[in-house]
């Protein structure tokens, strides 16, 4: 804070949106007296980033509701400099000043700071094949304006998303109420890159039923006029193509100070959000943030961690004890009414880290049953066998799975164990839960993994199995069995299996329901009765199928 | 478990729904030899308690619905003897026998056990005044039918119900589905004890708009033949009369047993969840719990944790370590739209308890505003002073209510204290919360009250401040002022206050807006401006209308 008769302090801040604008608004109702700068490339700053898709799509009708303060009002409220088609182009570390010029006048100044934060974001990937010049992305007002026009040219024809992630798949779901026929080009075998295949297969599924062409395992080679060129030679018709293959920081203005940049391509700052420069800080998307798991460096551009940090470096740059703190990564898509979430790790990912783990897959309903609206969900959650440390959940559902999510990341924060969890209370009606809510349900079954009372076989791992001489005993109703089963299960319902315990094979057993809870029953069951190897398949056919059916 | 060789385990549970029902099941999950008795007084298990207002009210149209599970299907699956219509008596504490007798043939019988569990859950008060006989309750599939049919007898007319909880309210709105013209009589000034007046202020209004007619710190004393006449000798038509009043715990058979009975009038129990009697346990709402604040006994009568204690008592009985827990008491309601929770201890019995506290009070969106849907909530959060711990935390709105609460109450059971809200990563896309979720504005504000950047006032302390001279400074545009505002007020928008800070008086000063958030900003302006005291009013205008009307 400033003290009297000192001079007021000079901040500079680099990128008028999230983190930038949350630092500058903090600077100020903690440094009444100081002068604050913010430099903003494009027309606009506090514009609602993660609502451009909805305009496309028409959902968020008025254009002006995404634009949440103008430099007007920020100077009002706040007394802050907010320049906009200002791009800040040099820094002059030794002086302390930041060069800028108009984009529209060309207009070059030099602004001096004592403290210079820079939050540029970060810039759409845009891979260097034949036309991508005619791609559009969507990170700013501008490109939403861009995307707006090109849609209403387009009008009712061909659209192409380049990436199935979450931009690609919120712009798909806009385009499409849009009236635009759409495909999805996604490189790898899923959508959703943080989320495990047998997860996000009913996105896959709810795309297709919507009419989306989607494209898994598929590149785009070359982009034409009225059409792009997959790997395997087939065109998709395009009058629109869009590329949402992902975003890198902006480390432009960085690199050419001399900043130092991390292992992961972001600019690196330590626990106090400083980057090489002992006057010069970093927030939001352009950074890298250390993983909550690994202790590593990760790049994480989520709006939540940049608005914080935005937030923290001005507390940081005032004189508050802070630490900048490690990351979940935390997300969240809505798209086709289909909630997409997930925290922490994937197990592909602790696979390949060749990091322990235990999976666990459940299907709940959002709420009890017996109230009208339930939705059938399907969560997963991943944990350390050594210490019961939750790792990471992934959830897809209809309704609910935000919540879940929610409350799963702040157990992870507050150290409780996937154990720990069946004992949360949760707020139950029926209108909101069970009164074992499926979080609680994790905590059970994570508890009997923990405690040996289960033991359970991954769907992935049932085709090796049955290789080995192990039998699927799949004991659901006869009317599910027949409408379809894993090849080679025997049949025994788990209400007849103490009576027909003698039709049982001896052997290493797996035993299946729909979801897996008829199957830990039936497991129970068989293990006292002195079967000495049975396995529940987790998450049951249900995860199987879907499982099998990412493949 | 069973041991080869040894006499199979005899369990008798008292009680077949959440607590009892549940320790059967995980009994036998446990104990596969084990001969496993449940004892249920009335006609069915398993059945759907939180269910059965919504049956009455026709939203869950199919009474089958209610029932999860039935005495046959208890025995295929779980091999349970479960016997209903079947009322334990007595127990023989030195023979290990349960005696029973048949509600309907009036048959007794005698059965023996090596453990014991009682879940008997509770009862319905009833106070002893004229024509009590009258008066319904629910608490049953028995209760649900009596009130069904009741209320097609008297189609179209007069119901009064007797109690503003959870079940007073659930049962308001559903009567009025059916139809029925319905009155409140609540003893207290306000409906939903586990709140605070102010908060559930907007309840009581959603109630009138409905139609009902709701009696505040009114008592009914004396139950007629079509109507009830209140304390204050006036008549309210009632052709149905429900006693909603609360429950006590149901401790008729533990206290003829001589089992020990706890301070609060439950059956008391150890952290084993046994009962003075080494073979006796007992769960559910009809033991005393641990309040995880004051580490005192407490009566929390929640399916929840019923459900929890029984599958924990099981564990215990078959040999795992595990401990009863301390209970936050989480519970949500939903009544006309609104959704009401809580978690941890209120304001009010903070105060009571002389305990010291701090009181937040936020009215953001439930999800980011620009997009379609947002609906307004009001959050308070109580927080210790000297540790920063969460004391408690309640909620008010017709959208994302219970997710906000569980997510405190997950991070009261972590260790969380209120500043960590503010670092929580939430999984934020515009339909489910905001960059900033409020969640973690309640963070923001608990860290600004706790490192001094904040100094806020009570809705409730304004009259006595402004008797002492402080001035009420209204920030809000003129607009909103002309509206209505707290008497004596100045008015000066904060976008106009560094101009004319020659206009504020220079003495103690709460100013105020909408919520609290330019409050804030102008808080900030003028304290660094120089003004010696300045507070800002908590939750603005808008808690403070709140709270003023509730009184």
């Amino acid at each position: 804070m400033s003290s009297p008769g000192l001079e007021p302090r000079k901040y500079v801040v680099v990128g008028g949106v999230a983190g930038g604008m949350s630092a500058a608004t903090r600077l100020r109702r903690l440094d009444e007296t100081a002068a604050i700068s913010v430099l903003e490339r494009s027309g606009y700053v506090s514009f609602a980033n993660c609502g451009l898709p909805y305009h496309v799509g028409g959902v968020i009708e008025d254009r002006a509701s995404l634009l949440l303060q103008t430099p007007a009002s920020l100077g009002a409220r706040f007394g802050l400099d907010v320049r906009v088609h200002t791009e800040a182009v040099a820094i002059d570390r030794a002086a302390r000043t930041v060069t800028t010029r108009h984009t529209e006048s060309g207009v070059s100044e030099s602004i001096p700071y004592d403290a210079l934060i820079l939050a540029p974001g970060a810039r759409p990937v845009r891979p260097p094949i034949p036309g991508i010049e005619r791609a559009l992305s969507l990170r700013d007002i501008e490109d939403t304006d861009a995307m707006v026009a090109a849609v209403g040219r387009a009008g009712g024809t061909h659209a192409v998303v380049i990436g199935g992630g979450f931009i690609g798949l919120e712009v798909a779901e806009n385009l499409l109420h849009r009236g635009l026929v759409v495909a999805v080009i996604e490189a790898t075998d899923q959508v959703m890159a943080p989320l495990d295949p047998e997860m996000v297969e009913p996105v896959h599924v709810a795309l297709r039923d919507a009419g989306v062409d989607l494209r898994l395992g598929r590149s785009v080679v070359a982009i034409g006029a009225g059409d792009v060129t997959l790997d395997d030679g087939t065109t998709v018709p395009a009058d629109v193509v869009v590329a949402a293959i992902g975003v890198r920081p902006d480390t432009r203005l960085a690199e050419l100070a001399g900043l130092s940049i991390g292992p992961r391509g972001g600019i690196l700052v330590n626990d106090q959000l400083l980057t090489s420069d002992p006057a010069i800080y970093a927030v939001g998307d352009a950074v890298e943030k250390i993983d909550a798991l690994s202790g590593e460096k990760t790049l994480v551009p989520l709006a939540n961690t940049a608005n914080l940090q935005g937030r923290r470096v001005a507390d940081i740059i005032t004189g508050q004890a802070r630490s900048d703190r490690p990351v979940l990564g935390t997300a969240i898509v809505g798209v086709l009414g289909l909630q997409i979430a997930a925290t922490g790790w994937s197990e592909k990912r602790l696979r390949a880290a060749g990091r322990p783990y235990r999976a666990l897959h459940s299907h709940p309903a959002s709420h009890a049953g017996y109230y009208p609206g339930a939705a059938g969900i399907a969560l997963k959650l991943l944990v350390d066998p050594a210490t019961d440390a939750i790792l990471g959940a992934q959830g897809v559902g209809s309704d609910g799975v935000d919540k879940r999510i929610d409350i799963i990341a702040t157990a992870i924060t507050g150290g409780l164990t996937a154990s720990d969890l069946a004992d949360l209370e949760l707020a139950y009606a029926p209108q909101f839960g069970s009164a074992k809510d499926p979080v609680n349900m994790l905590g059970h079954m994570a508890d009997n993994l923990r405690t040996g009372v289960s033991r359970t076989i991954q769907w992935h791992e049932v085709a090796d199995a049955q290789q080995s001489g192990t039998i699927v005993v799949d004991v659901r109703t006869l009317a599910e069995f027949a409408r379809g089963a894993i090849p080679g299960a025997v049949h025994i319902p788990v209400d007849d299996l103490r009576s027909r315990l003698a039709e049982v094979p001896a052997g290493p057993l797996v035993v299946t329901c729909a979801v897996g809870l008829r199957g830990h029953v039936a497991a129970r069951i068989l293990t006292q009765q002195g079967f000495p190897d049975v396995r529940n398949l987790d998450g049951g056919y249900t995860t199987w199928r879907a499982g099998t059916a990412s493949l």
